[in-house]
């Protein structure tokens, strides 16, 4: 029988949770800071909770969960996985509308499943990392969003980030503009948001494969461009860049009924001035976000080189779907696997959660000794260390060696010329370096080389 | 449709997972200092993996999952949802066992779902929180994992908890001397479970009923009853207690095969003279513990008026089923769901974990002053706050009011006379004061009176 994990899912060993744990503490720590609070539901839904929510093809991804005991012999699917995280959260506005605040503002980070093939980067089981902030249509709330994504990337480490907004309205007023047919707008924008990886050619052969005549999709192209390409005298600060693109958005869309959408972005954009996200972010009229069910802003974290780490925006015909009338939202996604495997591959996560688990590992000298052992073990914990007793008399080299393979920092040895002398003698296996000091300072002895001060 | 969660299913709300999260970061930080690393395994295993590991019973509360896309219309199942975490352990601990460190010490806090029937207090998705170390049969293993349960109640503020201690050959050398045949110890060792709850009487009816001889019941409760009774004279301090429970036992067992297991319990108990758990250790020779798989020494949480809060012990025969070998291992599960339900009922939390997501609400005057409100927020935060800004502009008490019903400690209020004179309006909404304060000096007011020096 395989001892694998089942195909698409992983398991987590020490080290990768160290990683993983690094950056949902920071995640969670800037969300709280921005006035999300957490919420968990369920691993399962009843399935038709679920069910008819995702399209036809999300329908064949979902996990399906067989009745039980009596029931089971039909072979009936009563629950099912988690796909998401929005369709729990909308069923959670409902029933407890009466108990949860006006403007109800939660992130949510857990996992979600999808019978995806599996693939390189592609997992049946994976994190989703959601905050959505529900009741209130003001602009005030997507500014607040983009400032805690920005403070959390900037908090991860990431330098060369850009922060894009758009507006789904103004998209939908470019492709009027540009003479597309209300009902070609969707095959529009999945194509536009593919611009990235395959070009105006690519963006014009597929629209013209669907329908769209080519003329139209150019012209809707150049649009984007021109509205883009912001003329550079000397220098041009993001403020200038987006004031340039916001202008040439007033340009294409004053005498259309789109105009206010220009003027929303306008606000969110100046509002945003106002907060430590202000250089980060850029209008890009070309964003435009694969999920149909957006209404309003949409949002997206570009990093050069690696692409898209999270987006969001404004959906407001979507959290009411159990309570039957519409609701404001706006929401962002962060791709939490996605941020741990740039991480990794560029070494981002420091020392200490590279060190490993263990701080100092007490050695054991005879059996005589180990009740000694264990008193110094509690002292060392006391002072806050993450400690170790090799839980076998054995020759002090082999547990050394043992300690030095899982990584441990330190040593702690209490030999018979040690104890008669009231000493420890510490030895720092990143150096090498051993030394013998008081026993009642050696906590704070290696609590300072753990962490020295800056 | 219905909202709710599925049956035996619950939605956590935030002030649930404050609860939840506060008990959390005790249990893992105690169990790092031990040297104890997290491990996570995925919420599905292949079905293989778990059919027939927990017997007739668990089978049949297995979650099970179809299969899908093209084999879906076989209405078979290929996954199954995790039952437990000592499965997955044995997994991970033969697909990993070159990678993984000789002395293997994991916790893992992770959701299992059983099919059971719903009721109060018991759900088919709950926490499991375990530790458990592998590759050595010292009895160092067992007492640290003792200490580290030990200090895990004490900072949770539980201060009326035994640590019960006893081992699996003693209870067999105990039935064996009663006379209690081999065929019929499992039987006996539930019933005894039971002792508890159903007292002397209630264990010898459910013994006669299942076939063994009423006086070998009997004799068996007897012999526990005068080991657990110490004969007091003044004060007995737990060594004395735990020394004269120990000579009872070496005294019925020094001729029969059992005496090495009086050996080994009197070792760990020595042992744990040496740690912070030293007061809390009890030699209870009647603690039986339900499960057949331990094989050494077993312990268990006991709270006066409450019960179990968790339990474990040395299970050599388990951990090795898919490594085809024996491993030593010792494990203790904590009852975190339990915890939290007892700790409520307690009101054990503390205040700040009571006080709500929010530290302070940024109340928003007019459209015009909302930049100069988003700055105020990230001011607040940047000392570590969290903020939150009320979206929109309304009337200041509705704002006021809403804060509080959010249990928001502090509002912020920026009008114009306070903007005029470079201050911030600082409302304390647990006292009702309010206090104009230099907008510079606003953060450390605010978190002073949060966090005051104690």
């Amino acid at each position: 029988m395989s001892t694998k994990p089942p195909g698409g899912t992983r398991d987590f060993l020490p080290e990768e949770i160290r990683r993983r744990e690094y950056v949902v503490r920071i995640v969670r720590d800037v969300y709280e800071r921005y006035g999300f609070e957490p919420l968990e539901t369920p691993a399962f839904e009843n399935i038709g909770t679920l069910l008819g929510k995702y399209g036809d093809e999300g329908n064949k991804l979902i996990f399906k969960i067989l009745k039980r005991g009596e029931y089971e012999a039909s072979r009936e699917a009563d629950l099912a996985l988690r796909y998401d995280l929005t369709v729990p959260l909308a069923r959670v506005v409902a029933q407890y509308q009466n108990e949860l605040p006006k403007f109800f503002k939660r992130y949510q980070i857990q996992p979600v499943w999808r019978a995806d093939r599996p693939a390189r980067g592609r997992f049946r089981e994976f994190y989703q990392c959601d905050i959505d902030a529900i009741g209130s249509a003001s602009a005030v709330v997507e500014v607040e969003q983009i400032a805690a994504v920005n403070e959390i990337l900037t908090k991860l480490g990431f330098a060369d980030f850009r922060l894009l907004v758009n507006h789904r309205r103004i998209l939908t007023g470019l492709l009027e503009v540009s003479g597309i047919a209300a009902a070609q707008h969707e095959t529009a924008l999945v194509a536009l948001d593919k611009l990235d990886k395959i070009g105006h050619k690519g963006v014009e052969a597929e629209c013209a494969a669907r329908g769209i005549e080519p003329q139209k999709t150019t012209s809707l192209l150049e649009m984007l461009r021109d509205i883009f390409t912001v003329p550079l005298d000397g220098e041009s600060s993001t403020g200038l860049i987006n004031t340039s693109r916001l202008e040439s958005l007033d340009n294409f869309l004053a005498s259309t009924a789109y105009a206010g959408a220009v003027g929303e972005l306008r606000a969110i954009v100046r509002l945003v001035g106002s907060t430590p996200a202000a250089e980060r972010v850029f209008v890009d009229p070309r964003l435009a976000r694969g999920l149909s069910y957006y209404t309003g802003a949409i949002m997206e974290v570009a990093v050069d080189g690696i692409g898209s780490l999270g987006g969001g925006g404004r959906y407001d015909n979507l959290i009411g779907m159990f309570l039957g009338r519409d609701v404001p939202a706006c929401g962002f996604s962060l791709g939490l696997e996605r941020i741990i495997v740039v991480m990794t591959e560029r070494s981002m996560f420091p020392a200490t959660v590279a060190r490993g688990g263990v701080d100092v590992m007490v050695t054991i000298w005879s059996d005589e000794a180990r009740g000694d052992l264990l008193t110094l073990a509690a002292e060392l914990r006391r002072a806050g260390l993450r400690v170790d007793v090799y839980p076998e008399s054995d020759k002090l080299g082999k547990q050394v060696k043992y300690a030095a393979s899982r990584n441990v920092s330190f040593v702690a040895i209490l030999g018979d010329d040690e104890r008669a002398r009231g000493e420890v003698a510490v030895k720092d296996l990143r150096t090498g370096d051993q030394q013998s000091v008081p026993r009642a300072e050696a906590p704070q002895f290696i609590a300072r080389r753990l962490n020295p001060e800056p």
